[in-house]
């Protein structure tokens, strides 16, 4: 049974699970802080970064959660979430590595830092008010970009669902718990959240909870 | 003919160039500067970075520089890059990853930022020191755990050549034109870099110079 180490925030752990969740891989999930630097964590994986995926009867380690992506779309074939032309599955990993570099560094990365790293100090540090700001006005302009992919598409990378949804709706629902998405105006990527929400995938998701910090009232709500 | 949007420092155009050059896969190089924000590259890729690939025949492009190494894997077979195992191919990827995201968050993004950006600003500005040393000694922590992963291997991802040591050439590459690696204490890791530095698909990127900087003058020897 492979073991999934990962904190019920991390986007990148939720991208890894959407998947597992729609191959139907089981998995157990192992509670990890990474910001504490845990020696043994460390030895699984020096950039003490989670998503880390372990099998002990095979002995086998997996780390970063495109490696991890990609391993379980070679080994499970269905449903096929790197899908399409050679050309279509570019423009997947173009979406994936965008919601993983851009989104994550100039949104999810700063609420996080403010929302919740803060509060899990020794001593709590008060959020700093502009980094929010800045943070939630990027989240505007970014949900602009999704409303205009999903004007031209069905989906996040085109006419079918793939992992590119998966790695916004995690992104995106790490920043909707800590109330930095503000909805009025994104009607397209609202429609489209709707429907990833309400996939067997993406309710386990919604039902944890972060120890230091509840999510936003209408986080967990499939029509909101 | 496929085009290679790119700059000669952009070391994930160069990561890109060394998995054509080892394929054998034809491209012309387009100049461009990121950092000038020209509306006709933004349209082609919004995230404004180097490299983006252009096939005008067949209207393709391609964006960020693990999509197109994805995407010429797939579509060119040999020599694979991505190979062994799946879970060989995880520990691929996780090196590309970190030497793409963790590597040059750490080194190579600021060197590149305080050597090159800031002389081309319209006011060039001072590099500052306490960066510049801080991104040089993350370098050497760096390099020890090449040396390690070498110490323990043949190549940086496993028994055999693969897209980690062209992801690990990028950026050390790049580093070591702007002289921020001291090589003393390396040993492991500048003998597999010489092998590198010879392979034909190198030799075009030692012989490019940025206009703004000159390289350290040890760059383009093979035997330094």
């Amino acid at each position: 049974m492979w073991q999934l180490y990962q904190f019920p925030l991390c986007p990148f752990s939720r991208k890894v699970r959407l998947l597992l969740g729609e191959k139907g891989v089981g998995y157990e999930l192992v509670r990890e802080s990474p910001w504490n630097r845990r020696d043994e964590f460390l030895h699984l994986n020096p950039a003490g970064q989670t998503p880390v995926m372990v099998e002990d009867a095979q002995g086998s380690v997996l780390v970063d959660s495109q490696a991890i992506c990609e391993f379980f779309e070679e080994t499970v074939d269905k449903p096929s979430l790197i899908n399409g032309t050679a050309v279509q599955r570019a423009e997947i990993r173009r979406l994936v590595s965008w919601f993983d570099t851009q989104f994550y560094n100039d949104v999810t990365g700063p609420l996080l830092h403010e929302r919740m790293i803060k509060r899990l100090n020794a001593r709590p540090a008060t959020p700093d008010a502009k980094a929010l700001r800045e943070a939630m006005k990027a989240a505007i302009g970014h949900l602009d970009y999704t409303d205009y992919l999903l004007d031209h598409r069905n989906w996040i990378a085109g006419a079918t669902f793939s992992l590119a949804d998966l790695a916004a709706a995690a992104q995106i629902s790490v920043v909707d718990y800590l109330g930095g998405i503000d909805w009025k105006g994104h009607e397209q990527t609202a429609r489209w959240y709707m429907g990833l929400k309400s996939r067997p995938s993406f309710r386990p998701l919604l039902a944890e909870r972060m120890e230091v910090i509840g999510p936003a009232p209408h986080y967990a709500n499939v029509d909101f």
